[in-house]
């Protein structure tokens, strides 16, 4: 895989997209790290984004894994492009119970359209670090639609 | 496949085990109806919601697709069975604009342990109505843990 | 959807790139049907085909839900393009016993790049026709490649 | 993840299954290795199991992936319990082209109904080794059908 980014500053291009994610704010999701091919998402738990048991809502465990990958990849692609969802899939391996979550995005292959990453978020509990959930999902770099970047 | 409801209760189930799901109302999102095999979720469009284009964010996509989902599966589960997710895929059909959004969640097969849905997200736009997600995913009945049901 | 086919040639296309796929012939496969978004494929059940406890493999059934979705999709494509899988994803919902299989794939949002399919196959056993898998997924409009064509 | 298998015979079990396994046999697959939570898959490039671009067949690369994952699950299962897929996701990274393949399946998670795996394929070719495809899949462990085993 390629990793050598094609915009020098694609650390803080990364940021500021995120910056504009109003629902990363709205969960209490926060970027952990930046690193070309691979971002971090944490969030802590908050009684607010469960499911009907108590546990973390399958919905709030995929928004910072496919927020995570979509960034990652945002990381290796030339600047202008915007970055977007086409799919993704994940399997949920155990009841997200824990204080705190965090999803590591890593891109698997970064082509000139597409871009497959592979995600993984881990729960912090009192027995230590758990994997919750794996994510696999193909995102696009969009280049042609006039005013939507990053 | 079989839609005849093993408890005869399965709105009221459906409805307080939605109830219990705080991320839903954090979200906005509304149970719309409940039906054997088929239950439909609402969520009004709010900035609070978006990714970095303005667009709802697919983590909330998915949120509700997966509810409709879970609990279209709980319909036809019998009494005492708390319904979990194993896996879903969603695919994003176009940017998620749009002044409110529609998560239809179908059971395809109900078996004894897995049930397989096909979920549906549609956008009320300018333009009319428009698909902007399709989701294929498996839900688990669990049975034996203690204390955790619906 | 847009079910007009841009290439009014669309089935003898499909024919002819069908007749190209030479693991069609190895499995016994044949293209029953071709109408604009929709191609059915049609496989007899054979001992060498099969998984360890004598049913279907799955890789047989992917295989014809592949090859259908992917030339449902190439039925709206532009003259000239060629179809490639981007990726899929099958639920197998029964072991899939029987005499003869069929495989339906269906455009779901066929878009300038990308296309999104839904299949199914049914198996023909001693109760009647069973659905045993549906899968979703997603096509590529390959236009820039030197000799690839269909 | 536990990786102590439960059957002191896994290996035996693995490849007895596996010769049964005639869809194997018929794209022309071996097995290569068997450890505890981790099966590779080889099979040689043929023209007879091509698309119509003449590369491999997505569905002939995804049988090898789904057979290796299921294996790998295998490797955990106690005696006399059947491994099945229950669904899998497939991202098809780069044209399958090459003289042989590779899949190799590995246990991310093995609970005592479902086991989650990954699956990856490689190609060798003039260039070396690629990855041409990453699998995501469920595997459920079947104990209670008459006669079904392995």
């Amino acid at each position: 895989m390629d990793v050598h980014p094609k915009d020098p500053d694609y650390e803080g291009r990364v940021r500021r997209s995120f910056a504009r994610q109003a629902f990363m704010a709205t969960i209490g999701a926060t970027l952990e790290s930046v690193a070309p091919g691979e971002v971090v998402i944490g969030l802590p738990f908050d009684p607010s984004l469960t499911q009907q048991h108590g546990f973390l809502h399958a919905g709030a465990t995929t928004s910072i894994a496919d927020s995570a990958c979509g960034y990652a990849a945002l990381t290796l692609m030339p600047p202008g492009a915007a970055v977007l969802a086409v799919e993704f899939k994940i399997n949920l391996l155990a009841t997200a119970g824990g204080t705190r979550f965090r999803a590591t995005g890593r891109v698997v292959r970064a082509g000139r359209t597409l871009t497959v990453c592979r995600g993984e978020v881990t729960a912090d509990g009192p027995d230590g670090e758990k994997t919750v959930a794996v994510m696999q999902s193909t995102m696009i770099a969009v280049t042609d639609r006039g005013g939507m970047a990053d």
